[in-house]
């Protein structure tokens, strides 16, 4: 059975100084990335969550999208605190709508096409079949 | 309760070209090593699954492992499918006898504390406190 309404997880790496030199008293991008998403409603079905790191520390600020056992999990990078909210929001919703994870490419917001860092396949995702390849 | 016993699984991603020009019908860089790997038997509580892409293309080949709700995800990239097959027995089995999936750092090898991608927190990790930043 397809796990359509699972719930969603937006990860961010809240560690993440987004190759700045950042002071030991002042506030990292990532953790301002995550206070500005914090500040606004998440979409319906999606849950906003800190992540002590992501180590995707040379591309950050980082975040990570999974959803369930049929969706692939996807972490995206070279975000803004102060400009990527809104791209975030968006992404997520669109990433919601998906049985698996994986948003139409015509749909894909075109940070999301240059900027993945890696994907993780679902539990539930039958492997590929070599002789196919 | 910790999921100590949770299978592992090492997911290799098939489709890396490993920035080679690879012909239509020659053998792609991670087929090559996911073939190398299923012709070893595997560590004792570890399964081997072909990816069709984990989307690390600029850093390949690329693995990731996994196992269970208690352990954080991890893809580490820039693996070789001449050399590297025996560090990937050696390093999944120490993150096999993990109950979180971090592998201490003296025992973990070189190539992963150099080459990890990204990470993914286990399903069942508490959450940072901001407070604690």
């Amino acid at each position: 059975m397809k796990d359509t309404s699972a719930p969603v997880e937006l990860l961010v790496c809240i560690k993440c100084k987004r190759g700045t030199d950042v002071s030991a008293e002042g506030e990292r991008p990532g953790t301002a990335l995550y206070e500005r998403l914090a500040a606004q409603d998440m979409p319906e079905g999606v849950t906003l969550t800190p992540v002590d790191c992501l180590q995707n520390c040379d591309h950050g600020c980082s975040v990570a999208m999974r959803g369930g056992d049929d969706r692939w999990t996807y972490v995206y990078g070279n975000l803004h605190e102060a400009s990527d909210t809104d791209l975030l929001l968006d992404g997520v919703s669109l990433y919601r709508d998906t049985n698996d994870g994986l948003i139409p490419w015509r749909q894909r917001p075109e940070h999301f096409k240059r900027n993945c860092i890696a994907r993780i396949p679902p539990l539930r995702k039958a492997a590929p079949n070599l002789t196919d390849l």
